[in-house]
Parts: structure tokens; C-alpha cells; sequence
């Protein structure tokens, strides 16, 4: 009985320590493109807090402002990485506003450094809220910064990413917790209704042109399809139609021909459209984003 | 007599394995793009299958589907890489259809973990085979990636590529050992013949806009002209001329004028033309691929 | 006395040797683009130097052949990074002529490797010049490598940057010591009479269009307006006036309306100007370099 309960008590307080450990790797994502310093800047206060972390990007290519894209690449990416990886997410439109500065601890036990700003949307869906804590920059910014408004980047979030990352600080020591809720960008989720699939496209391929839909190859089974068959797919930019047309679903491009539409299940599993070999979405005219809806039938 | 023998077994039994050993260095290349999270997704991927391993990027911006360029950009830099690199080339078109997942080893003792549809050309021919694996996808597969067909390079060979990398399993354990043989891309070799060199332009030094031929500096002195003095030289898109002009072979740029027309040879010592400071693709519409040819006269 | 002595001689001997000791992390800046393989054959040697090293990348975007803004992106990172972190910056349309090429280090510990161009302009008046070397060739240079005279970035500049940081050779054997100066493009510097600060725009924010003048916050200071009142700015092209217009002086984006002209210090606590959420280079056709040039007044 006594060592049950000394066990019980060690699970409670010890396996999330161990589940939640920062491994040392550190993933950047921002808006700041690559042509200039900032990125670099980053890495260079992150490698001054420990030269042993293992710096990684995700993309600096999310278009200027657009945190909902910038939501989409973490859900995207990080549960691909271990346990403990730290990512900082840095697309602020609202730098110096109210906005909380957070670092989100999810049930994956992943970390993500951000504004609180919608950046986390989805990613808080996915991997499930643990913890939320709000960054208190009396501690964590680096010191020697506070003229500087402009580049909370380089200065609170790669700083207080790089030091959670290398265990300088704990978690705890991020600053206080929050309520375990982060802002949420609205979007539109997926039904099926009179045997009509409807969604949204959250992102486009945009190597290849290729339209990502958020409904899910789960969600899509309700519509009784299977590969071979072919189904009729609409896309809309708000009320008014872009797209009307019939096109097999495949399991691999290899199964249709150079130029023919073709629907599949992306490497998210997610119904997705593309012409073989060819840019679906500039030869449509179709895009991503809020406004851009999808219609699935038979 | 016995030591001898006993010695003779250690070199040949040793010598190789420690001649392929694998360094932990892995390289990525692919058409994906930075923009999305592709690139990185692979890399949470090979950082969960070891947190030690180094990761280096050697180019995602091979244009979409282009085969031959992914074959050449290995060519330029993997000579470059210590002995037991380990190379990851994603560029597969036919992806789902009937290409073997291939992993080449060098005799220069570099590893190449790609789709076997083309993109070994160049570097089996330089730097010579070795041995060749067929991935064995019922063990060398990440878990839970069944079903996603259309994402090999982040299931198959990133995650293979980690493994070897890391020394999570040998060489033999990649798969099946195949004939010692890669599928080609056929191209024309230079030739010399009364008097004119024949070739054709691989690729372009893009960044400069600069032109690279497959005529090695080697190969170029059978026509007898050195540094200092003038060649004739035409481009031909199939059988249509887009250039014919004369320049001056120079050792550097700096002996020629801002403007000037010029012939050099490029970083790896093969017959190349550039305006000084200036873009010759763009100037004259010159491109690289294929149907593009070169003739060198005096 | 003579505790004293011996103390003082073992602080000049020793401390400097601390201070610059080189710490493995090799940071890489150039005008090669990353569309071929030319950035990634520099990292292969350095590795095969030595596969410890931490390789980091500024920006291999920096316009071809733009020596100004391959120094401006050193002053941006490089205060950022610890001391002994080595960079190697190679824009260098003179490659082949008489330029040098050096090893400077500067007072605060960081080590440059790049030609003698004008690139070390902004960094060397930023961060001092301790000490300025000539790469000796002769050993500085990769094996095998000498027929190549159109690389020297991955057969000198990787290759002798690889070799210092990774403690392969001391600084002293980069070759033989120069005078304490380095090349520098001429710019002009901030001045201010009559009540209008006059100045140049060394570069742009070229993710957001935002412009950045060399006036600093204090230099800034003389003018006498404070955040949240409004300055009257001017841009021009050598003598032709390109905008005039108002705008409020902000602390934070966040202030003003989208939109918005806004006046800020950016980053490095420079004067700016920005279109709120917008580009203001794109909308006004201003740009950067040593042509433009920038007058505020109350």
C-alpha cells in the first residue's frame, strides 16, 4: 500500500518532467524572409545563450502579416519533431499592442514561442493545450534590448526560445500561467449534408500549385468514394464559383496522365487537387485563404 | 605466414568498412521549396531518429520535377563531402508508380538515398558505383505513415536517410542488394572533330545567369587555344541558332572589361560564358536542359 | 611588486587569447543565391574540416556583386553573435584582381574571412579593427584546388574560415599581419544644420519595403521631437526629390492606423520610415544604396 501510493506519487510528478524535457532543438519560422539579417540575428542571440542547441528552420517564407498561414505551417510540421523540440513562431503584425507575448505547451509536449495572435489556432487543436504561459520580459529578453520595439524576434522570443531550449530556464520560469486558452482565428470546419462535402483551402502546395482542403480522408469516406472513382469538385471565392469539374481520385499521380485533374489525399491525408505534372492553382485561378471554399460530390 | 594471412583477412574484411563508415552528416535536396513545410517536416523526422545527427541543405529550389538538374546539383557538391555523407534527393515525378527506392554507395564512399528514375546519372559516373539497395519499405518505413501515399520523402527517405546516417541500421539492412546499375538520363557527351567542339549546357550558373557547358577544360585543349586568346563561340536551341559571337578566355574576370563577352573555366573546371558583371541567359536568351548544344571553334 | 607584475604580464598574454578564442560556430554570407549547389559545396568543406562546427547562414541573397550591402548585413548580425564566431562573407566581383584576400579581427572577438573590398566598410568602424591578416595561399588553400580560379569562396574562404574556427589553425597562421585597415566604400555620414538632419538610406527592409536611414535615435536626438509628434521627411535620387511628406513619430506599428505613413527606429535604432501593414519602397519608388538620400526636419 505505502509503495503503491510512493509510486503513484512518482508517476505524478515525474513523468511529465521526463515527457516534457527540451531536447535542444530549436525551430524557426517568421515572415522576415531570408534576404536580409533578421533570421540571422535570431540564430546568432540563440547560439550566444547556448552553442550545444540544434537550430532548425521551418520556413521564413510566410507571407508578410499572414499568421493564418503561419498557424497552418506548425500544424504542418511539428508533429514530425520529438518531444521537447521548442519552435518560435514570429509573424506579429500587432508587435507592441496588446497582444500577450506566450509560450504554449502542448500535450504532445511540444513548445511554441509566439504572439499570441491566432499563430496558434490550429496547432492548439491538434496537439492539445497543456499549459499556457505569458513571457515576462522583466526576465526573459535580452538584456541590453529595451530601446529596441521593433524586433521583439530577436529579442524576447528567439531569447526566451534558446533559454528554454538549452534548460537555462524551466518552463515555470517562462512567467505565469494563463488560462489554458490561446486566440483563435475563425474558420470554417468541415460538413456533410445532402451529399455535399463542404471546407475550405487553408494552403495551396505552393511549390507545385497543387489545393489542399481541410477535409480530412476520414471526413471524405462519408461520401462513400473510393480510388478509381471520380468525383465532381467545386471551388468558390466567397459566393462566386472558380472552378467546376470532374476529376478521379488517385492514390498516386502515377496512376493518371501528364495534364489531367486529379484528386488525392495529401501527406496530411487531407482531399487535395492537382493537375499532374502541371500548377493547378494558376491555371484555375484558385487560391487560399478565408474567402476560398470547396464543394464535394459525387 | 599465419599473421600475414590473419592480417590480409582484417584488411579486407576492415579496410572497406571503415572506408564507408557513415560521418552523421546528412544532406537534403529537393523541389519542394522553402515556402511550406515540407522541407522541414523531413528534418523533424531525421531529428527524431537521432538528435545527433548534422543536417545540411544543398539545394530545395531544383525546379519542380526537373530530374537532370537534381542529377547535376549533386554532381557539384557531393565530391565536396567528406567520405560516409549521407545524400537525401527528393525529385520524383513518377512517385506511386513502378521507380525503385533506391540507395546508391559510391566508390568514393557517399551514400545516395533517392527514387532511382534519373537522378543518379551524373554522380554514378563520377564518382562510380559501388553498391546498390533497393529500400526495403516494410521496415525502412516511419510507423503510422502507411497511409500516405504521396509523401515518400519525408516516410521513406528521410527517415532511411537518418538511420544510415545515424548507424541505426547498417548498410545491408537498407534492402536488398540489386545489379550494380542506376537508371540514366541519356545526354550528349562532348566531342571534337574537325576542328569544332560539341557539347551542351547542363545548367546555368543561375545566381549570375552565367553558362556552363559539359566540355571539361581537359577535353577543351584539344582545340589548342589558351588564356589570353579568342574563341568563336554558337549556342543552338535544337537545330535553331541563338548565339554566335567571339570572346576572349580569360583566367578571372578581372581581366576583362564590365560589359565584355568572355570565356573562363567555372569551379569545376569545365568550359563556361558570362558578360562581366552581367546576366548572358537573360542578354541572350540562352537556357540550359537537353536541347541546348554548344560549338567552340578558334 | 613583482605579484603585480607578473599579474599584468599574464593578463596581456592571456587575456586576449580568451577573448578571441574561436568558439566553432562558422557563419556563411554570399552572393551565390541557393538555387545550385555552390553554398552547399562550401559547408562540404567545411565539414571535411572538421564535422564539429556549427555552420550558420546570414544570406546568400545579397545582390550579386553588391559589396555595400554585404557589409551592411555584417553590421546588422555579426554584434549579435558571441565572441570568436567566425564569418565568411564572399561578394567579390574582383575575384582573380589585386584585391587581398584577409582575415580582420575586430575588438569585440569577431573574425571576418572575406576579399578586402569594402565589405568589411560598416563592420570595421562598428566593432574596431584589433588586427587585420592576409590569407597566405600557399597554405590557406584547399588541395587539389589550384587550377580553380573562379571559386575561391569554397576553395579559400570556406576552406581558411572552416580551418580557424575549428581551431585547425590559430589565427596567426592565416598569414602575415597588415596595417590596421581595411578597404572602405565611402557613404556619407550623418550630418545636421539649420535645423534638418540630412542622411542616406543604407538598405532596405526588403521583406516589408520598410526604409532605413543611417541617422541613429541619437544622432536622431538633435531635431528635438519625440514619439507622437510628426516629422516632415524627404527622399531623394542624387538631386531629384522622389517623396515629401509628414508622418508621426512611433514607438510601435501598433499606434498608427493601417496604412498609415509612420516614422520608427528599427532594429539597430536607426530612423525609419514604413508603410503601416503596406510597402512603402514599392509605393513611392524609393530604394537604397549610395545615390538615395534622406532629409527630416520638424
Amino acid at each position: 500500500m505505502y509503495r503503491k501510493t510512493a509510486l503513484l506519487f512518482i508517476q505524478c510528478w515525474f513523468i511529465p518532467t521526463v515527457l516534457f524535457a527540451q531536447n535542444g532543438i530549436l525551430v524557426f519560422q517568421s515572415d522576415f524572409g531570408v534576404k536580409d539579417g533578421a533570421v540571422s540575428a535570431m540564430k546568432g542571440v540563440a547560439l550566444g545563450v547556448s552553442p550545444q542547441l540544434k537550430l532548425v528552420d521551418l520556413t521564413h517564407e510566410i507571407p508578410a502579416f499572414n499568421i493564418w498561414e503561419a498557424s497552418y505551417r506548425l500544424l504542418q510540421t511539428a508533429p514530425y519533431y520529438p518531444k521537447g523540440t521548442v519552435f518560435v513562431s514570429v509573424c506579429d503584425p500587432g508587435v507592441g499592442t496588446e497582444r500577450k507575448s506566450v509560450v504554449l505547451l502542448t500535450r504532445s509536449g511540444h513548445y511554441f514561442v509566439t504572439p499570441d495572435n491566432g499563430t496558434l489556432t490550429l496547432i492548439s487543436e491538434k496537439l492539445g493545450i497543456q499549459e499556457v504561459r505569458e513571457i515576462d520580459e522583466a526576465i526573459n529578453r535580452r538584456r541590453n534590448s529595451n530601446e529596441s520595439y521593433t524586433f521583439h524576434g530577436r529579442d524576447v522570443y528567439a531569447y526566451t526560445g534558446a533559454r528554454l531550449a538549452a534548460k537555462v530556464i524551466t518552463y515555470a520560469q517562462v512567467g505565469k500561467k494563463l488560462p489554458p486558452a490561446v486566440v483563435k482565428i475563425p474558420y470554417q470546419k468541415p460538413t456533410f449534408e445532402k451529399g455535399v462535402l463542404r471546407g475550405m483551402i487553408p494552403v495551396l502546395d505552393v511549390q507545385y500549385g497543387n489545393i489542399w482542403t481541410n477535409i480530412s480522408k476520414e471526413f471524405f469516406a462519408q461520401l462513400g468514394v473510393k480510388t478509381g472513382e471520380s468525383v465532381q469538385v467545386r471551388f468558390y471565392r466567397k459566393d462566386e464559383k472558380m472552378f467546376d469539374g470532374r476529376m478521379v481520385l488517385v492514390n498516386t499521380f502515377g496512376e493518371s496522365k501528364e495534364g489531367d485533374n486529379v484528386a488525392y489525399f495529401n501527406s496530411l491525408m487531407d482531399f487535395s487537387v492537382a493537375v499532374n505534372m502541371g500548377n493547378f492553382s494558376e491555371k484555375y485561378k484558385v487560391n487560399s485563404g478565408p474567402d476560398w471554399r470547396v464543394e464535394v460530390s459525387r
